[in-house]
């Protein structure tokens, strides 16, 4: 798999795969993969309707799957794609994670770690923002329009 | 039960007993429990090192288990105690969570929410802290200290 712009917009798009998945199921769309060494290790969608959980974010998720598949705590080989900007809980246990890369997509204006403090995001994680931007706003604004109807 | 400090005492208590059993298992003793109408829903200790897991805290343990045994994710009727402040993974989980109330002991002067912004903790959540907070330290300190022998 070829390293940089190209990889990334892969893999964005399959975190956008999972975001579809959420929204089929009725959740609020945002999906998330991590990649080690080019290989998707996890893949997982917000579930906290279903499993009536709010830490059942798409980041926790695939975080714990990566763990366990990996057997450490610790992720700083690996790199997450997620499709909106976390939230401080999940900023914060990526920070714990010391999580080697994170790519997200659209900023939260509302609920985004970066409004808080920048540095809920560990000192070592390397940041790219952007990916899929407008695809990943689109299926919110479809979600919540959906909601208003 | 009464209400008032005697409870609150009671049950940061109960919490501390946690922290204790987390100390047997060589884990950072923080403890929590999560009260609702005066009764103990769930209890929970840190695991990090058990579940080689970052979201393993106290706190993430005893809301998922919490909100498990009522079916519903959001806590309002609930009070947390917990012998250490959160950190922000913690108060964002226990923000989305809109837990009614939290007590805590010491403050964390170097992962304490309250660090990197207060606002991590919902508007509508009360604060109490100070409970028990040499307790809490202590065994803390024994733990840290137990590993540079």
């Amino acid at each position: 798999m070829q390293e940089g712009i190209l990889s990334d917009t892969y893999f964005m798009k399959e975190a956008m795969k999972e975001a579809q998945k959420a929204f089929e199921k009725d959740e609020v769309p945002i999906g998330a993969v991590i990649v080690c060494n080019d290989v998707i290790i996890a893949r997982a969608h917000n579930l906290v309707e279903a499993l009536q959980d709010v830490t059942a974010h798409a980041e926790i998720l695939a975080y714990t799957a990566a763990a366990e598949y990996l057997g450490n705590k610790l992720l700083p080989q690996c790199t997450m794609y997620v499709t909106l900007e976390p939230c401080p809980m999940c900023a914060g246990a990526l920070s714990a994670a010391r999580i080697g890369r994170l790519v997200f997509g659209a900023h939260d204006e509302k609920r985004g770690y970066s409004i808080f403090n920048n540095k809920l995001l560990h000192a070592s994680t390397k940041l790219s923002t952007g990916f899929l931007k407008d695809e990943s706003i689109n299926i919110l604004q479809k979600f919540f329009n959906s909601k208003r109807e």
